[in-house]
Formats: structure tokens, sequence, C-alpha cells
């Protein structure tokens, strides 16, 4: 589809929508509802999946059925990147993703996943609720024809597998490596030859050595894939997604059509479901690190050097998206709340912890 | 009430209430219900009365009326800390508070708001969905009556107010603090005479020198207190209170006696109200450090021995309470869950955060 045409054809969409809310009373439909989810993900896919079938669940259950999420997987309804079309358009009325795949539609939705050098998950949910995260989520789905609400996060993903330790940022001269996103470009601009497998094949891909290093999701998903059977080199800290939001949007006639109980109710649903997710990549993370750790795995830190050239390329690919007004718009508010609420977090539960660890040994 | 009698009487209570459940089918009572929640907080209380808010609103939301929460704020039917036994006697139907101000009722309660040197609130989260927190919770509630789930957070509170700085253990020998629960009992090891003034007196204490210094909750509540007008000598990180959750408890025969979707209403609204309030929190304590640097306050943290200090007078007090069996077993969990969350946390979120304020300067 072409974005433009694309862009103008719903902006009118929306705006006769709009008028119709204000003159006529709202025509709830009556009786039990059922709404299609299609997802980003593979059916059973550890975490961003369960996200999926957690907020699908509960929406159903605390409407007691009037409300019926039937969730599609990738690939039973439309493919993994065709689910924002296919809600805009109506061909579904949900769906379950990380808003970074959309950037095609509007480089303002890395936001609502997460930009390089960007938002931990606890930064991320700060902005949205009490920054104007939410509002802004809520500009970019007018243009589109959605209602969107932030319902899952993986945390910080991990820096990634590497068939060799990174010494300086000279390493990623001609490497390799496998990260989607503006991540990616940012490694693009230190030279990397940046490859976006899908998952199915990364792990063929390392193993061959076609690609001489991989990120992932963290130890939780990294171990299901099977990364450390590979190479032993494992980088914890990333800089490329330090915590990745997930969404739930709904086609914006549909969501207007729902009652004012089942609104609030998919929006409940989808905020609780980012708070369980985040916990369970998190706990989950936990145990998968020490049993890599046991198995042999270095878990590894880039160089200061390393992070000084991760921190430029973010800001050069960054730049290169503010001439668009919304996306500079999002990109200062998410960067003034990130500035305010990272000050306190340092100095108060960050140095608690700090010292929590030193005197616990 | 006497402990002992009570949880003898509340023992019998709960089998028999558990008999009768396994016998008859549920009857829930048709048609509109209205649930009378009390709490420890003062009406328009910053932050912990905006959670009994924000529950108590979204339940009545979701539920389109069907579940109405008539919220009491302290005082207005029963005192701040009567809502326990109110609510296992049926005399309201819920409460919502900090619940280790039920220490008294059980110690094992302290872990469900914070202990000294234990969990940040995204280690307590982890715990609480995905490594028995929510359980062990549970098991508490059978005692009394009562079924539990958390329903907002402080985040770390912070280090406190002081008349002088501090620059090793020996200077709270002697000295006048406001603290209460068991971070306070670990202060008076290191030979603080500990205070457990109610949140109206502090100010007037402080000012007057009644006391020589206080903890209250962060910034954003500090600041609204007024403490900067009496002292410029701020501690910012704490170690008593590292991740104060709140909790929603609802009378168990009530809660079993609402329909399944009622019940996971109330569930997963005090799941997301737990995000929200801690979102609140972290929001409002980035800015009002700032102001508060602004205007002149000192912001400092404890030297190493005074942590040394903080953390070895910590384990004498939960190590008082460990001859409780259920207290000793709610320990080890978090404790177990705590350090295997914390060691992936710190090598990927908090090195990325290191990295990025580095770089970013």
């Amino acid at each position: 589809m072409d974005r433009r045409k694309f862009l103008k054809t719903s902006a009118l969409g929306g705006a006769a929508a709009a008028t119709t809310g204000a003159l006529a009373a709202p025509a709830y439909a009556q009786g039990n509802r059922t709404l299609t989810l299609v997802t980003t993900w593979g059916r059973g896919l550890a975490g961003v999946h369960d996200a999926a079938e957690r907020v699908a669940t509960t929406i159903t259950e605390m409407s007691g059925g009037s409300l019926t999420i039937d969730l599609k997987a990738a690939g039973e309804l439309v493919g993994a990147f065709e689910v924002f079309d296919a809600v805009t358009a109506g061909q579904a009325d949900m769906y379950h993703g990380a808003d970074y795949y959309f950037v095609g539609q509007h480089p303002g939705y890395a936001f609502f996943t997460a930009v390089p050098f960007g938002m931990t998950a606890q930064e991320l949910v700060n902005w949205y609720y009490f920054d104007g995260g939410m509002e802004l989520h809520d500009e970019l789905g007018q243009i589109f024809g959605l209602k969107s609400f932030l319902a899952g996060n993986t945390g910080a993903q991990a820096g990634g597998w590497f068939a060799n330790e990174i010494s300086g940022p000279e390493d990623f001269n001609g490497l390799k490596f496998r990260m989607p996103g503006l991540g990616g470009k940012a490694l693009g601009k230190l030279g990397a030859s940046v490859q976006n497998l899908p998952g199915s094949e990364v792990y063929q891909a390392l193993a061959s050595g076609a690609i001489d290093g991989t990120e992932w999701i963290g130890p939780w998903a990294d171990e299901k894939a099977g990364f450390q059977e590979i190479t032993k080199t494992y980088y914890a800290a990333g800089f490329h997604e330090p915590g990745a939001g997930l969404s739930l949007a709904t086609n914006r006639e549909v969501f207007d059509s729902l009652s004012p109980e089942h609104q609030r109710i998919i929006e409940i649903a989808s905020g609780e479901c980012h708070q369980w997710n985040l916990a369970q990549f998190l706990s989950n993370n936990g145990s998968a690190l020490q049993r890599l750790q046991s198995s042999g795995v270095k878990v590894m830190e880039f160089p200061d050097s390393v992070w000084d050239a991760f921190g430029a390329a973010s800001r050069e690919v960054l730049d290169e998206n503010m001439g668009d007004d919304l996306f500079k718009k999002i990109h200062d508010s998410a960067m003034a709340s990130m500035k305010s609420s990272s000050g306190w977090l340092k100095q108060s539960s960050t140095a608690y912890v700090a010292q929590r660890d030193r005197v616990l040994g």
C-alpha cells in the first residue's frame, strides 16, 4: 500500500467517524461480541505469544464472555507483518505486536517498542501513563484508525551472541550481524553488514557461519533458540532495545462501537499484561542466565569505546527521522520524560541495589 | 484483639466456609453489587489514596457498574489501622493499604509491602507473578479470610531528611528518627531512638527539633510535606523500603460469592493499578527531585560503612522472626526470587543505564 495515499484516505475516514460520533448517541452493538485478534507471533512463541494470549484471555474472562477475543497467531489469518494493515482495513479487529515493525507506516511507532539508547521498560511506563506517551500513541492511532495500548514488554534485550569477542568499535566493521530495526541501522553505521533474518533462520545462519553473530531477545528465549550450542560469547547489555514494549491495537471504528465497560476492559487488560509479561521475561531471564553460565557461557559487557560508538550511531539514526514533525514531537516528549524519571531512579533504586549487592556479596 | 485467639477462630471459620464451597454450587448474588472499600489513607493523600481511588474506579467501570466500589478513606468508616480487622470481621468488604501495617496479625505480611534490604518494586512483581509470591499472599489470606492482590507501589523510598549529615553508623547512636516497621527496628539496633509518628505530626516534630530526622516516601510526597523548608540534607537511597507494595484485600466469603468475571476484574484492576501507581510515583519523583535540587537541597548517599551497618541490622531483624514457619517460608521464597531475578537485571538494564548516562552525559 502506498503510505501517502493510505494516510489521506484514513484521515478522511477518521473525520467522518468523528462527526458521526458527535451527532448521534453511540449505538453499542447489543449482545455478545467476538473480536478477531491477529498477532506478529508464531503460536506458542515464548513470552511474546504468551502476552497476546494473556490479554485475550483476561478480556474474555473479565467481560464474562460478552466480549470474546479470538486469537489468530501469525499465519493463521494474515502474516506477521500484515497485521497492521489488516486491522486498519477492518480485515481483523485487533493486533498484538511490536509497534516498531510498523515504522514503515510511521517512524514514530518505534518509540512504543524501543529505540536505540532509549527508555527502559520502567521509563517507558512512566512516560506512557504520566508524561504524555499514551496521548502520543493515540495521536499516531488517529492517523491510521487505531486505538492502541501497551500490552507487553520483553525488558532490556541482550547485546547478543558473537563468534568472537568485541574489543573495540572497529570489530563491527564488516561483521555479519542479525539485528532488525533502528538498532540494526545504527550498527550499519559502524560498518556492520546487518541482516534481518526471521527467527526461524537465525540458528542455522549462525551455525553455518553465514552470520558472525546475532541478537535475539534475552537469556530465556535465547536459551530456547539454542545459541549457546554454537558460541559461548554472550553480551548481556545491549543498546538497541532497552525495554521493548508490545502493543494491542484495535480498529478505531470497532473500538468506538464497544460499550464503555468493554473499552475500559481492553485498556486495563492491556496495562496489566504489560506488567505481567515484563515480570515473565525478567523472572525467566534470571534463572536462564544462571543455567547458561553454569553451562560455560561467558557473559560479557561491551567496552566503553563500543558504547561510545553505539551512542553516536544511535543519535545519527534518530536524527535522520527528525524531519517528520510527529516523530520529532514523540522523540522530544520521550527523551524529556526519560531524563526526568531516570534521575530519581538512578539515585534511589539503582544506588540501593548496588549497595545491597555489595553488602550481601 | 488477641492474635492467637483470632487465628484460631478464623481458621475454624475458614474450614467451614471451604466445606460449604465444596458441597454447594456457588450462589452468585444476582443483580448489581456494591462493595465497601476502606483504606489506610487519608482522603486525597498523594499517590497512596490515588491508588485506592484508581482501583475502585476501574473495577466499577470495567463491570459497567454491576460491581460498584464505595471508597471510604481512613476515618470515614473505620480508622486507618482498623481496616484489616474490619474486613476480616465483615464490617467492610475490602481494604486498600500497605500490608506491613499488619505485621501484628502476621509478620509475613511485611514481604507484601517491603522489608529492609529486600526487593525493589520490579523484583517484587517478578516474585509475585512467577516465583510464588501470589500463592504465599493467598496462604496468608487463608488464615484471616482474605483474598489479596498487589494494587500499588511507591517505588524505593528515600533515605530521608537529617538535621546533620551522616558520616558513619555511630551517628545513629541516640539519633531521634521517625521510621516505622522493620526498618525502624533495624535503626534501633544502631542505637537510634526510633519514633513512629503519624504523618500529620512529622513536620512539626522535625521543625521543633523533637526529632533529628525523618523518612517519609520520596521527593514528590516529601516536597508536599515541606521538609525542605526545615533542612536541606536529603539522603536519596534508603535501605528500609526498596519498593513498597500496596494491597487490595477482599473478605474471602465476599470474594467467593462474586461471579468469576467480577473476581477476575478485581484481580486485573489490582495488577494494573500496581503498575500505574509505581509510574505515578516515579514520574512525579523525577520532577520533584529536580525542583528540590534547584531550591538548594543537597541530595546525598550514605557512606558504605552505614550501608554495612544497615545490612547487618536488617539481617538481625529478619532473623528474629524466623521462628514462625510461614514467615520463614515467605522469606526464603522472596530471597531466592530476588537473587535470581536481580542477576539479569544488574547485567542488562542496570549496566545499560550506566552506559547510557555515561555516554549521554
